[in-house]
């Protein structure tokens, strides 16, 4: 498969993009068939590029660069990257997989301006109706799926379900849980807790063919009783940012206590390993990145501050996701779950009234 | 002043309960004469209740102990409790605010129960739509009070600008910040980002006269970037538990990670003292329960698994509010805050068409 990879995108690119790209390039592990790389197209500014590969040392014939002038800033409007900065190396990147030269597209720059990038561009699977970013966060027993975490702030109940059937299809092909536990975020775990769009929603889960295991409360997040979890676009960014905001926190807490007395310092050195065992299992670069789901085409966002590990983890996630056809099995449920979501809000016919 | 305490509310009661109000009769410190205490009403049942003031040795003329029957569950639906349990420990503390014989009402029991009861009972104060629940969270460098985590999963506009208000006068009073900085929860901190509601909020929260500081993104929480953080329910109860959440895994990987080998076992051991230091910044006993604003008295949820310290300090919080007069600000700024909502809602006047 042909993979196009921004190679401006992200706080340290192209180096952290290069080196993921190389690192993935060498991985010694025996590519699965489904997987196998034929092609990675890194899109940007040539010489930057040739430089870090130069560096790494790195000749393969794999690799193909595509020339873009511009770049998109980590913190500029989605809507103006879009229209006005045509030959960005984001921009030509999602090109190359609308144009069918590439299966997908990988990036770790701007977030909003690759989510309106590639639904205009790549528009979205038949009878989905708007993409969804799904994150994937660690918990001490598994790893499940939050979405949506990108764009859609107002969904439809109808868009909350097809996120769950989307999002349950991801954690089969990527995750490998043969029959995904969805919970659907409320305030509460009881089936009558919720707002209006919460509780039609989960009226509408009841009907389609998922594992729907109800309400999920926050406090339940990490007690590995869901592997995918529902919710908008606000209340998920909120979640994700207070998840990660929090431990950040903790950590910066816990230096602090840390160097106040020589015993504590000692206790931290000596407890090291641990604390790094626990940094590894929160760190984000082990998780390959967010998944756009619903495009018409393979769209992976790496975070920003990815690392080299972090990019090749997320050319992982956007390989596997084309060798396994995640696509084609969300064009076959989200059939099935538009007509169950449709045949349980039509109305009833009203009866006749006898004369 | 009197303050009705509901004496079976919560995971302990009434042990941690009574132990809370002993320790609140106890304390050494000269009580400010604004909040010297005349009289706890320890409301439910009298044996029990005498039971725990006799363990701990304590007689003192300022204990009453009101009979009540019943108990309200922590589970229990709150509209069941409300409507069938009129003589529950909750219910008669409740009461006797509304009666005017005590000046505040606390309970460490059901959260639902207390807010449906207490808005029913006491009704809001003049010119407040609807209370608010108030939480307070510890950051590195200060404890920012956070709302509404409570029950009004669909509040309007006015009512979020109303929580920005009375959330800015919460903590002024109780945590003694001049001028508090007040964020609004968003996608993001530009002024352009949020759904409908947020960005309507953002508008009227310019003209109030508060300290508003413009969007808050929730990785930004803990970055002393805000005093009051407003949201609605759902979103601030998804926050809250978010926050829980993480931090309760990160302690439970911490305590993994250590006992994994003996060196980290020893580290663990030395550093127990810093580690100790974090769960008491953590504590949510040290920060005195969620405070219900704008009703017309005052209540106090101590959380369910609530210690003597936990409820000493929601006491002391009770006090606060009763003795600095809280609500009489309330309703001068909420008056002057819904002129400002109103003539920034109202339509101009449509320019007559010239014939």
């Amino acid at each position: 498969m042909k993979i196009a990879v921004d190679a401006m995108g992200g706080d340290h690119a192209p180096a952290s993009v290069v080196g993921g790209v190389v690192e993935s390039l060498r991985e010694k592990d025996p590519q699965q068939a489904i997987t196998r790389i034929e092609k990675y197209f890194l899109v940007g500014k040539p010489e930057a590029i040739e430089d870090e590969f130069r560096k790494l040392d790195c000749t393969d014939g794999r690799i193909e660069i595509v020339p873009a002038t511009e770049t998109v800033a980590m913190d500029e409007s989605p809507t103006h990257a879009v229209r006005k900065k045509k030959n960005s190396s984001m921009s030509r990147a999602i090109d190359l997989v609308k144009q069918g030269q590439a299966d997908a597209v990988l990036s770790a720059g701007n977030t909003g301006a690759l989510m309106v990038g590639s639904h205009l561009k790549l528009r979205t699977l038949e009878g989905v109706d708007r993409p969804g970013l799904a994150a994937l966060l660690p918990s001490p027993k598994n790893v499940f799926v939050l979405l949506d975490v990108g764009g859609n702030l107002e969904p439809h109940t109808s868009n909350l379900v097809q996120y769950a059937v989307m999002g349950s299809i991801y954690s089969r092909n990527i995750l490998a849980y043969p029959r995904p536990r969805v919970g659907l975020v409320s305030i509460g775990t009881e089936d009558i807790k919720g707002n209006d769009k919460t509780l039609e929603t989960f009226r509408l889960l009841k009907q389609v063919n998922i594992n729907f295991i109800g309400n999920i409360d926050c406090h339940e997040l990490f007690t590995d009783k869901a592997d995918v979890v529902v919710t908008d676009a606000f209340v998920g960014n909120a979640i994700l940012k207070s998840c990660e905001s929090t431990a950040r926190t903790l950590f910066f807490w816990l230096k602090e206590e840390i160097v106040r007395s020589p015993r504590a310092k000692l206790g931290g050195m000596l407890a090291k390993p641990a604390l790094r065992a626990i940094h590894k299992r929160l760190d984000a670069d082990e998780y390959g990145g967010a998944m756009f789901l619903g495009l018409n085409g393979v769209c992976v966002k790496a975070h920003g501050a990815s690392s080299p590990k972090a990019i090749r983890n997320a050319l992982r996630v956007a390989a596997e996701s084309v060798g396994h056809k995640m696509n084609q099995q969300i064009i076959a449920e989200i059939r099935e779950a538009n007509e169950k979501i449709k045949s349980a809000t039509t109305q009833e016919p009203a009866l006749q009234t006898a004369h």
